[in-house]
């Protein structure tokens, strides 16, 4: 072999070697960093079994909240867009309160001035009174018809593609990956899989009262009014218990509704692992944080660093925040 | 090759045979008929891929309730043996009613006399004002060191063998295996992957309201008293869409208290299946249906086979009942 033959091996090499290692990257949205270098010893560390900190596979479940976390929650959570949606296909008759009339015009300043008691109202429209499968086949007509107010694009499409890899990666490497949300468990369930890859068993989230009836012979399960759990805040150890069974080593969110989420799953006994998306990005995103009343962080902000939580800050981070970039 | 060395051959083949042949039994402890051969068909149909029956490994899901379909529910369910257990630990000044001291007196007859509203202070006693981590502690030690009124064995020997083949048999096949049963969720679940290999987040049972607080800057997760969900009847079917999120293919009973799971389970558009396990044997079990306040079957024995379900008629179907036989 002559010098000029290897030097044109070598050189055809690169492009080879400059894929393996793109591909050895399981983060590749991901800039180098604090976050992105802890996530990854983190996972290295629980999944070696000859580490100290090995945690074994039926243990490795990783939490994490939907809105603001694993999609966008901007300029309003999407199931409301859902909900006003929804309440726009009704009858003129049953539009009997200044909320639905409102909703029904899409005049949201309007039912905003309805304050709370309107909001829930136009979501009791939309989401109950119907049964499940009914209920499921309307969210996903509206997924694959509505589009985002400020942005044009399909709800489904403003996932985070950091937020996917991470999760990818995480199952790569044997965790089971839960959404709990403070959002519908029914309305996430109909998203979770092609948006995620999570399986519908692996939601949690708030739901109404579900009743199991009989229509002329035919069983059916209806969704009343009334709420059956709240899944916020101290809610989300309590669902996380009540449908996982374990504590889980890894849980991210990205507002003071997930605190003690992230509490409940960094006070176990090994290590674990306590990311808050923080929302930094004007321009490719939203900027937010402790003012307005969607994904307020304040008590994350002030506490995180002394809990030995990481934040995933958006325009730092974040090489890449949309999957279609 | 001579007829005589043949003959040998062949000869020595025949114990290989037949250790092939029961290895190829998936359900051992079933004797021939029509229920094991209806079970088999059924799995064989929605588990191959060229069958026009065939269910894609996501969506089989089979349900099974616990007391007296896999494990025994006679004289009394065991996790009331558990509650009175744990009265009689408690400080005699702490007796307060004529229910607790009952059963801390191990007064079987005085207990029941109380009525409903004296099982429900037991039960109470020995379920709530406790962490769920302590209360697991609490099963778990005394599953360890009880032992059945009648037989004197650990309560968990006193499983159906031939439904431990069949929980293997359905995950062999691609089933997830799931508990829905109207015992406690965290009793069930201290003991369903050493008995039953299912796990914890496949456990889904009734449920006590439990509360996230902080003791001394340590979260956890605290049991109280009230009822949070009655996982029985047609709370069944409402359960499986809780935590499921999809309608299962198979569903094990064996009381009016599974009708409504074994009814949504086979009222699904592709094939299903429901077996009843009928309490037959008085010689080797127990023997009841219609009438007592255990396990009672009235509706399940009229409906069941204008409804296509089958039983496993424990006398008739099953060669072992016990894994120690």
């Amino acid at each position: 072999m002559n010098f000029q033959f290897r030097a044109k091996a070598v050189a055809a090499l690169v492009p080879i070697f400059l894929a393996t290692s793109l591909a050895a990257d399981p983060l590749p949205s991901w800039n180098a960093g604090e976050t992105k270098t802890a996530i990854i010893a983190f996972v290295d560390a629980v999944a070696d079994p000859t580490s100290e900190d090995y945690v074994t596979p039926a243990d490795r479940s990783a939490v994490f909240d939907n809105d603001g976390t694993l999609w966008a929650e901007q300029p309003a959570y999407f199931q409301l867009f859902f909900a006003i949606d929804q309440v726009k296909k009704m009858d003129a008759s049953d539009l009997k309160s200044d909320a639905l009339k409102a909703a029904a015009a899409g005049d949201i300043e309007a039912l905003l001035a309805t304050g709370k008691e309107g909001l829930l109202e136009v979501l009791a429209a939309a989401h109950s009174g119907m049964s499940v499968q009914e209920f499921k086949a309307n969210v996903a007509e509206w997924l694959d018809t509505a589009s985002h107010p400020t942005t044009g694009q399909p709800y489904t499409t403003m996932v985070y593609q950091p937020m996917l890899e991470l999760l990818g990666y995480l199952r790569d490497k044997g965790f089971a990956t839960y959404i709990v949300s403070g959002g519908g468990i029914d309305f996430i369930r109909v998203l979770s899989e092609d948006a995620y890859n999570i399986p519908v068993n692996q939601v949690i989230g708030s739901s109404l009262v579900s009743e199991y009836v009989e229509d002329e012979g035919t069983p059916m399960l209806m969704k009343r009014a009334d709420l059956f759990f709240n899944d916020d805040k101290a809610g989300k150890p309590v669902a996380i218990n009540h449908h996982i069974g374990k504590r889980p080593i890894f849980a991210g969110g990205n507002s003071d509704g997930d605190f003690q989420m992230l509490e409940w799953t960094t006070s176990g006994n090994g290590l674990s692992f306590g990311p808050y998306v923080h929302h930094t990005d004007a321009d490719r995103e939203w900027a937010y944080d402790r003012d307005g009343h969607i994904g307020v962080l304040n008590r994350g902000l002030d506490e995180a660093r002394e809990r030995g939580w990481y934040f995933a800050d958006m325009a730092k981070d974040w090489s890449v925040i949309w999957p279609q970039e």
